[in-house]
């Protein structure tokens, strides 16, 4: 077993607690035994079976923090309140995804039908994220209360939570899957809805969770951490984007839909800024229409365009603005750059 | 102008401010214009409208625990304080209000479409819904983060919240309106629901509230209050059900529906105890069906059962045992009995 699996393993074998504790408030109010399984199905349905990067990061980020060299040297209660606001992390991306999905309509994620999906869920399914949410708040107080630097962890997950929930707002009205009109979008809407939307509960929410684990609190070093991880999540979004078109199936283990779907996407944002009127009524006749000719007439704009290239040359900018930054990085206060480089070579030309 | 409606218009005069304090946090973001009105336009939707008693709550308990004669005593900033958290509980109110209306299929909802069936919102209903849960967090931390209150109103928030999420995961699996299965009621459940899904919020939370601000927090004191306001709560929910079915529609401005809608109310759990085996039939066959014959014939059950008079004796019951237990209050820490005696007399044999 890798030490990546090794690591996942046991960042997974956390999770059964965490529902058990969840459940004993619930015994504790006394709710019937038919709604205490249904949260319990609910939990186990959506928290885990993802890829977990963004809990695993808070543990990562933490021992990189610290200087310890593996995982398994963190003290047993050290480990498991870091795997915990990691599972928090996991806990809210659930309450996002599960919403997502219904507004989405979308019908499968991670290989099973979506939560509202499931046979007698359907509109529950909106208390369900709700109360994934909900479980944050209440593993939270019962571990962090008498920690110096709870109020600094209950605040971050308002902050992001609310900023996800704006960049899912302005995502929903200016790509709404069943009305396309290109002229909401630009790339600027895509800069903010990605950075927002993605950003900052995937890489700044971990980081930040672990930095106040670690005492390292400092407004400035935040900013630091803030001032690398979101342009890198808007890189790493902006990569998303571009597999999904540029991508091989057999790499990113799926068929792209994002031309199909009418999304905000930074390769039609990219296609919009450079098209001529000729190229940009191709667009507006076949971005967004349900069908696959038309999906493989903006394809070919795409590649007419050299959206490709365009790609690589921002992957090349991006990455060396970054890197810049990181070299730059003041550590005298205990922040250390590598947690950023870290995150940086999991994204760096990656291809699934 | 009685001084009921002087305070509910001062209140009332409060909220544009908040929706601007809220319009600034997304301007600061960056947040592009039509995303920004969209989130006005939520909030003004949303939020005001009702009936603000949660809301003037808050202000109403504060006075009685300060002995101010009247609102307009309070300094300004303390009045714009204890409003902004009787606002908060009116956002919270929105969030519930949002999310239950798509859960229950509703059309209207005081007066105008339900959010989600204005043109264009639709399933976009379900983030704003967020949204307007996180508002009060926004809110809370620009007004609140110096107070030594500050954790205390963040935990309340986040407890009543999940409670009321709990009560409405119980209403609606045990409720639903498409299947009916009067195996599932009992009116221990119907306890556990009223108490969860509305007592807590719209009882405990506007006075406990008031209370932190006042620096009334020994837990003592929130026990005594909570120990009055949760069965007061549950009284006003039976009262509810009770005149959905028992009351005149010129009274209760409205005609009942709770028989056709399969709600698991008051009456139909009193029926399912005390009816014989041919009686239960007839509620078998006739509760929840969405038809006037069968729920005229569900009425008639209810009024051969005597649940009128059933019902009485219960108003009797709990209104006694609930001025006893004011009676008793202890003030000595400066608590007063006289919050709790106002709002039973708010709710005391109300016909409306
Ligand atoms: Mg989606
Ligand atoms: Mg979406
Ligand atoms: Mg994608
Ligand atoms: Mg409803
Ligand atoms: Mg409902
Ligand atoms: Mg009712």
């Amino acid at each position: 077993m890798s030490a990546k699996e090794h690591n996942r393993n046991k960042f997974l074998s956390e999770f059964p607690a965490l529902v058990n504790e969840l459940t004993e408030i619930l015994v504790q109010y006394g709710l019937p035994k038919d709604a205490i399984e249904w949260y319990q199905k609910s939990l186990e349905y959506n928290t885990p079976g993802g890829k977990l990067n963004r809990g695993l990061s808070v543990v990562d980020t933490y021992v990189i923090l610290k200087g310890y060299k593996s995982v398994d040297d963190l003290p047993k209660e050290t480990y498991f309140k870091v795997a915990l606001l990691g599972w928090c992390i996991e806990l809210l991306q659930a309450y996002f995804l599960v919403a997502d999905d219904m507004m989405d309509k979308s019908i499968t994620r991670r290989g099973q039908p979506c939560w509202y999906k499931v046979p007698g869920v359907s509109e529950i399914a909106i208390n369900d994220a709700f109360m994934l949410e909900g479980a944050i708040y209440m593993l939270l107080k019962k571990h962090f209360k008498n920690d110096p630097y709870y109020v600094d962890l209950l605040e971050l997950f308002h902050e992001v939570t609310f900023q996800t929930e704006l960049g899912q707002l302005l995502d929903l009205i200016t790509a709404p899957e069943d009305h396309v009109d290109l002229n909401k979008f630009s790339l600027e809407k895509h800069s903010f809805i990605v950075i927002f939307k993605t950003a900052y509960y995937s890489f700044y929410l971990p980081v930040a969770l672990a930095m106040y684990v670690a005492g390292i609190n400092d407004e400035k070093d935040l900013k630091q951490a803030h001032d690398v991880l979101i342009p890198l999540g808007e890189y790493f979004q902006i990569q998303d984007d571009y597999l999904d078109c540029f991508g091989k199936p057999e790499d990113i283990g799926k068929i792209g839909t994002d031309i199909q779907d009418n999304k905000c996407s930074w390769v039609v944002n990219t296609a919009l800024k450079i098209c001529n009127k000729e190229q940009r009524q191709i667009l507006d006749e076949n971005y967004g229409v349900k069908n696959s000719e038309t999906e493989a007439k903006c394809k070919k704009l795409f590649n007419d365009l050299g959206i490709d290239k365009l790609y690589h040359e921002y992957e090349e900018k991006i990455t060396t603005e970054l890197k810049t930054k990181i070299s730059q990085i003041d550590e005298s206060r205990g922040f250390k750059g590598e947690v950023l480089t870290t995150f940086l070579n999991k994204i760096y030309k990656r291809s699934k």
